[in-house]
């Protein structure tokens, strides 16, 4: 991208579409087939709101939004639970679940600041 | 809707359903029209964030999310500053706008407490 | 709205908005309380297309795009398979789910033609 | 991501989300910079076409989805007319964009079929 581009901005937008390609595809393709505690309704609705608001997130950033504080700060927030929630799973698909949100949770809460 | 849907997630997710609405009508069949001042960056970058933040607090909303708060505190944020920068022109369009965005800020703004 | 903006466009996003929220809905607040065959992984990966497409949809048609007849035409085929299989279920609410699918994709189908 | 992710649809999300993080921000970032012809209502709204199906084609082939095929036509067709219209200016960042498009439209007429 150009120069005009802003790296963190780039760097924080790539954290957040990691994060919700690999909790796409671990929810559908994965925890949909597992079932039982992977398919908790409270769980699963955890699950949709990081994929949610990573996606958001990232569209406020690669806009280069002068408002992107206000929705990595969300994005923090909700990685982070999500994060807490994937690790008490005891499998490696869950673990790379997690670490992704919580990546993405730390650079977003640096980006609200 | 069923007895067990909350009344005011459902009311909260009807004004944000209806600012995104009218800002992404009035953005691409209107100001794209007019030129000038209506397509300045700064103002075509805030109605898009207002869009795209009222979109995702709707699906939080509608969700029954837990998260609604985090989502529901951005989408106050951003939806005055854009009613704000709305109501800054002399037009009918502009103003119906601002007001759909001012409404939306203060039920999400009731939302997040 | 403006004179300018087409009646049809406007009416069709208005069945995809109706479609995109009574699924969201039904799906997070009433099929995920029942359990069984209401989350299923066929039906409701099903639903989640429904969401997904209606609201892709009611984007391209508020942006007046040139290219709302290819969203329509994805989005009258899986609102369609959505209707039938929210058909199968023998409950008001999914009844409801199955109306709002089939009115969003007769008039998607004609919005593709 | 596990075995039982299909490699085909992961490569296609994986061209669908570098179209749309490419095509986000040149737009915001490039052409709202330049002016001119590069935020011409025409190319300005087949690029948000762009931009949105891309990213809906993306979380379709991210959840395994059977109606894939339905938004992956879409998607090949917006994107062929974006890269086309991309690669009428004479710069490299709009040719870096008509060339993602290109990959992006390909790959999902494949998978469409």
């Amino acid at each position: 991208m150009q120069k005009t581009m802003n790296k963190d901005l780039q760097q924080c937008a790539k954290e957040c579409l990691d994060c919700f390609q690999i909790c796409s595809e671990t929810f559908y393709q994965y925890c949909l087939v597992q079932g039982g505690e992977h398919t908790e309704p409270k769980h699963f609705k955890l699950m949709q709101d990081c994929i949610n608001i990573c996606r958001t997130s990232a569209e406020f950033l690669l806009r280069g939004s002068d408002n992107h504080k206000a929705t990595c700060r969300a994005c923090a927030e909700i990685c982070q639970k999500c994060a807490d929630d994937c690790a008490r799973f005891n499998d490696p698909q869950m673990k790379a679940c997690a670490d992704a949100c919580r990546k993405c949770a730390e650079m977003c809460k640096q980006m609200s600041q």
